[in-house]
């Protein structure tokens, strides 16, 4: 029997799950839920209805939805939704404010276990696959250090805090690990590295004509938080190069620790977790329909509470059986 | 409380687990068994006894131990004593063949169970680390195909096998990937690769004096299952050259899985994890470490049977608790 997947939304990320649904014969997409007019949203699964998110607090909804993936913002949607709908329904987000992880945990938790539901808070690929790894290799070599970079890919908070710039019609931001940084980090050298050492950052803007060029490309590159701490290239392009050359979402990175063993630390090793992904949103929405898997089976086994990739046995998340993976994957 | 370990066995892997067990607080090294003469085995950690293994048999000896990390082989040891040792203890081991898993875990399980143990079977790299990678992999990325490189590292089943020819007295082999097939993975190009196109083999060999080295040379190339089927390339070196360049045991390899998302399957995606290890009985050594702590509070939960790596969630392996770990490494 498959298990039921509900949406919450239809951006970039709930068209990710939409499309890695029809990757898992297990997984089967029963509607999607919107805060807009249902009949302006068109998806792009034959047969499956769309609903307003009203409808998640109806009853008759609970035997349509095992799990429902919630698709919304960190800053402001998650906050609410998820322990919203952890009171009724089994639930995933990839809320990724990592410092407010601990307080959002604590809400979808006590949410959870008073509807008898599981909720997995913070999946996706980081936070996700990469805290993931840094915790296996934090595990195997206790002493050393670890690393992350990020990119070569499109940034969507730093590129939208470019478009509120006066004067900016359109901007693409790409975060781009500085490749001698990473090498450094491979050949185990632990080096001290700065925000400015291991990160630059690339824009391309379209602007309104007429446009004061120099103030766009100084307004961009001061702007506290988002680029001051960086190395910062602007480049003006039409709106046509942004079409043509801009339009995907990729994104990626690496996750390296260098670590010590033996009795005198005499031996090195190095640890590498790495993605390159050419969308985003649908790598990110594809580890949340395996996540999805995984906690229709843990309720299913009483689990009730919030969880994170950290207390999912790797098992779980696969549609094959215990035997099966033990034979072909161990 | 300290998780009280022993060890079964005191060759190189042994030794790793010794030393990564220093680098971890919450363990203990409680005793070292031994088939040879305990009275012969010095182990490099200070005031802890060595025993015969016959003692493992003794009441008095499930007091003092957690759980028991058995070192042997995969070829002949391990298929007898983990079984027999997870009636009485918890047990992990790092039995590697793959063909046997399936047999092996049964065996296991039943004798966990019996005696209400929990016992882990192969742990380490591969099987291990490069297992959980290639399961993550597939059931984030279902649409696709990985490649498992291994090397540069010495292979000790091959280094043994050139000993055993008549005029070698020592020998040292290394497994090397092609690097041209490791980057047409890497660029997501999902090629079809022979043996011969993914690994090469370099072997150093030690030769008595007045040994046909021609012969030498042919019996290596020609060996079947173990280099035939490879471009092996064999060079003649001094014993002192031997012990100056070749005394590591260096090992490493990557697994990459190459994967396509998207409606129209239009977007690709690579996932990669790496390793770069000097010592490969210590990080395997460091993998049993962070494997024991995680069956300890497994049994400490009521779990019992067997159990690989697939089944253990992250969590369990960190001796951070949960809040820590969502705090600084989700």
């Amino acid at each position: 029997m498959s298990i039921k997947i509900g949406i919450l939304g239809y951006g970039n990320l709930a068209r990710g799950v939409e499309s890695a649904i029809t990757q898992n014969d297990d997984l089967e997409l029963a509607a999607v839920f919107t805060r807009r007019d249902p009949a302006a949203v068109r998806i792009r699964t034959e047969g499956v209805p769309v609903f307003s998110q009203d409808k998640l607090e109806e009853d008759g909804m609970k035997d349509l939805i095992d799990v429902l993936i919630i698709c919304g913002g960190s800053a402001t949607d998650l906050p609410v939704q998820t322990p919203k709908y952890a009171e009724l329904y089994n639930v995933v987000d990839s809320f990724d404010t990592h410092a407010n992880i601990p307080a959002h945990f604590a809400n979808v938790d006590a949410a959870a276990k008073k509807g008898g539901h599981v909720g997995i808070i913070s999946c996706g690929w980081d936070p996700g696959m990469f805290s993931l790894n840094r915790l296996y290799m934090n595990c195997i070599l206790p002493e050393g250090k670890d690393y992350t970079f990020w990119g070569k890919g499109v940034s969507q908070g730093h590129s939208d805090a470019v478009r509120r710039i006066d004067g900016v019609l359109d901007a693409r931001q790409y975060t781009i690990p500085v490749e001698e940084a990473v090498k450094s980090v491979r050949r185990g050298e632990n080096p001290e590295l700065t925000t400015i050492e291991k990160h630059t950052r690339e824009c391309f803007v379209v602007a309104a004509e007429g446009a004061d060029l120099a103030r766009i490309e100084h307004d961009i590159k001061t702007m506290p938080n988002y680029f001051d701490e960086y190395d910062t290239t602007v480049y003006f392009i039409s709106a046509e190069e942004m079409q043509r050359h801009h339009a995907g979402l990729p994104h990626g990175g690496n996750v390296i620790r260098c670590g010590v063993t033996g009795m005198d630390k005499e031996h090195t090793h190095v640890i590498e977790y790495s993605l390159k992904l050419d969308s985003n949103p649908e790598f990110t929405g594809s580890v949340l329909a395996a996540y999805a898997r995984a906690i229709a089976r843990m309720s299913a086994e009483g689990r009730t509470g919030a969880v994170t990739v950290f207390d999912v046995a790797p098992a779980y998340l696969s549609a094959q059986d215990p035997a099966g993976l033990r034979a072909h994957l161990l």
